[in-house]
């Protein structure tokens, strides 16, 4: 029995897609039994890195998702459309669906998924967050004894290759520029660099972990365009590196069903996990109850990776498939109630103003006596505690003071902020980052 | 529609097990449908942790694994029998199986998945290779699209404390007292120190990893006994940390249906994702084409993480019995090709003569010059280069030479070392490691 596959879109991922399902000898032997039917390009004349049968190639994407020969759509033309309309279509016409799509998913899953299960059909997006690090599986199926408290990634490898960079010296500006120059970061850096990829895929991440969905512009996003090589030099004194962070959590004592989820630079103990996470890597850290801490680290990104996660997802599909577990059945019990997605309520996001965490802050001052005393007046009658703090002299005028606080309610501490910023003796505060 | 659950042994795990059944809430809802049935213990009237009815304790552990009314039993005792026939039983009961028992699973997994495929059940194992770290689920259902190359770990969590502590300074025996008053340490150590626990959970990883069993005895294991406080602060002047790993990995160019398995102390590079896997903690690093490299790291034994993996694995079941692969249904084509084990050949293990890997040689010899003249010219003769070299005086007449080589060939390493061992000015070779 045979499978065939319809795959839109040759990119990179999708070359990496068809070179696996041309070469299925040494991996999974279900493999074998899927067969690569049709391919959906721009351009039938492009030259490409696969050979393919001519009658293979089509510029019709719409054919191929209604192709009645069709089982499993794999999608990885990515960007909001013609996406969405041809993963809805493909659903509309009984085929399960593979996607590497994070936009797609993080904006239209609740539309996509309500389709998927009123059809019978899988939607699996392995690939979506953290390329071909497994977290979606896992979330899925190995965690569910758990509750879970937390999760917290480096889902961005782009900003935590500039940022590791930067921890060698270096300026944002610069290291940016040479990123782009290596092919690592976009002309438009914009997605990546201003938290937007990352948010799509905390987003993702939350739903699978917490059971509920969350709006995406409800999630709370600072790019790493405010780190400056002064920051990185500070967290360092202090025993913290700067990562881009992506996280989703559980509030204590939570009674009102809401999610913290955020993206935002953040200070990380030197050693704690994720500190080492360098380069273009990914990892997720996930918290939970009775399980503890399991962190997950692999390539984020990239064509073998990527693909390595749709084929994977494939196969998942070709193994139920085989079990009889088809569309033509589309009774729920009969869709593996671990890999359909369950749930339709939407979480409230917990407002920032009530986060529970701790603060950096770089602040400049008139370089005299009592300035300090004067800080820690303010921030003592807001109820925020200094754990550590580095002072320097920048002039003969002007010092710069970098605090690290205790766990403050992050309200409590932009409220003492802003008393301080009105100081006579405080020049700026070039900088406020959060502290894992 | 409920699924009743036997559970054998309540222990520290059996109970992290019957605490999670009995507090569903906040967990994956799949575990509501499921029933502590029937506990079976050793006797009845030691006080227990968890509130159970009468009716369910037993210690009748035979009449569990043949009742009519249980569909899934926790197998959660440890050893080698009863367990083995125990869980024998209940397959041949028509019941699903969850164990945590890597002993048994790693010497009669052979007999016990064949009976499992005839009997159209499923055992799982998740629980017994890195506690809770998700690892054998990724292997089955995550990485199907890659060709796996390699797999090295830090398995055991009490070796790993003990290399950990030896990093802050201290001898093997004192930190080995240590950890056994904390509890970290059995009275009788040898299956962590000698590396029989990591070597269990090797080869149940290599038939996972590259679809083929191996036999235990075959597994080249040496433990950490021999590794000293010296060897520890050699290793860090040279760039490394030495860790207890368990390795499986595919020779280049093998033609003979070879894989190499071993488990022993090996000096890792600093900046390796494994070199920070510090005290109880648990890694395994995949290494995969396309995907590249994966890490799983988290908590690798105690109560809480281990019933994690065995609660997880039932809820896989019971998601399985709800879309209707049952027992009652013994065609293959019903049982789930990625959770079933599908392979029953035999791999050889690889002689370590032919293993190709660096080495680490800490020598003592007579204090002057020309000596190093001749360990070159000894280790030149047999194919043997050196990456590095550091010289200690130890006292006036010896000297103490700790070389890294580049790869070579084990066989002709250790001829080198051989002939060196004879040289007149040699006094002794106190320890040879391997490095990563």
């Amino acid at each position: 029995m045979g499978f065939k596959v319809g795959l839109l879109g040759l990119g990179t991922v999708g070359t990496g897609v068809g070179k696996i399902l041309q070469s299925p000898e040494g991996r999974h032997p279900l493999l074998q039994a899927v067969e690569l039917a049709r391919v959906g390009v721009r351009s039938l004349d492009k030259p490409r890195d696969l050979e393919l049968p001519s009658h293979t190639l089509t510029t019709d994407l719409a054919a191929i998702v209604s192709d009645p020969d069709v089982d499993i759509v794999i999608e990885v033309i990515g960007g909001l459309e013609p996406a969405r309309t041809l993963i809805l279509d493909a659903i509309a016409h009984g085929k399960h669906v593979v996607t590497a799509n994070k936009a797609v998913i993080a904006r239209f899953g609740d539309e996509i998924f309500t389709a998927a299960n009123q059809a019978g059909v899988y939607v699996m997006l392995e690939a979506a967050v953290a390329g071909g690090i497994p977290v979606i599986q896992p979330l899925k199926e190995s965690l569910g004894a758990n509750r879970i408290h937390a999760m917290m990634g480096i889902l961005n490898g782009t900003t935590n290759y500039i940022l590791t960079k930067m921890q060698s010296g270096g300026d944002f500006d610069d290291i940016l520029a040479e990123a782009q120059a290596l092919g690592y970061a976009e002309a438009d850096p914009t997605a990546d660099v201003d938290g937007f990829d990352a948010g799509d895929k905390i987003a993702i991440l939350t739903s699978l972990a917490f059971g509920g969905r969350v709006k995406l512009d409800q999630v709370h996003r600072e790019g790493i365009r405010q780190v400056s090589a002064a920051d990185i030099a500070y967290a360092q004194k202090l025993g913290f590196v700067i990562k881009l962070l992506a996280i989703a959590k559980l509030p204590p004592n939570n009674n009102n069903n809401q999610v913290e989820v955020r993206v935002h630079p953040t200070l990380v103990p030197e050693e704690h996990p994720l500190a080492s996470v360098n380069d273009a890597f990914n990892a997720i850290l996930i918290e939970a109850d009775p399980l503890g801490q399991v962190m997950f680290f692999g390539p984020g990104a990239g064509a073998g990776p990527t693909a390595s996660a749709v084929v994977s997802d494939t196969i998942n599909i070709v193994a139920l498939l085989k079990t009889g577990l088809t569309a033509a059945n589309p009774d729920s019990e009969t869709i593996h109630p671990l890999l359909a997605c369950s749930h339709n309520s939407y979480f409230d996001v917990a407002p920032m103003a009530d986060l529970v965490t701790r603060f950096y802050a770089r602040i400049r001052t008139q370089d005299h006596p009592g300035v300090i005393g004067r800080l820690g007046t303010c921030f003592g009658d807001h109820e925020v505690s200094l754990e550590s703090l580095v002072q320097t002299d920048v002039n003969d005028n002007l010092a710069e003071i970098a605090v690290v606080t205790h766990l403050v309610r992050e309200g409590d501490f932009r409220q003492a902020l802003n008393e301080i910023k009105s100081l006579e003796a405080v020049d700026s505060i070039p900088s406020v980052l959060r502290v894992l």
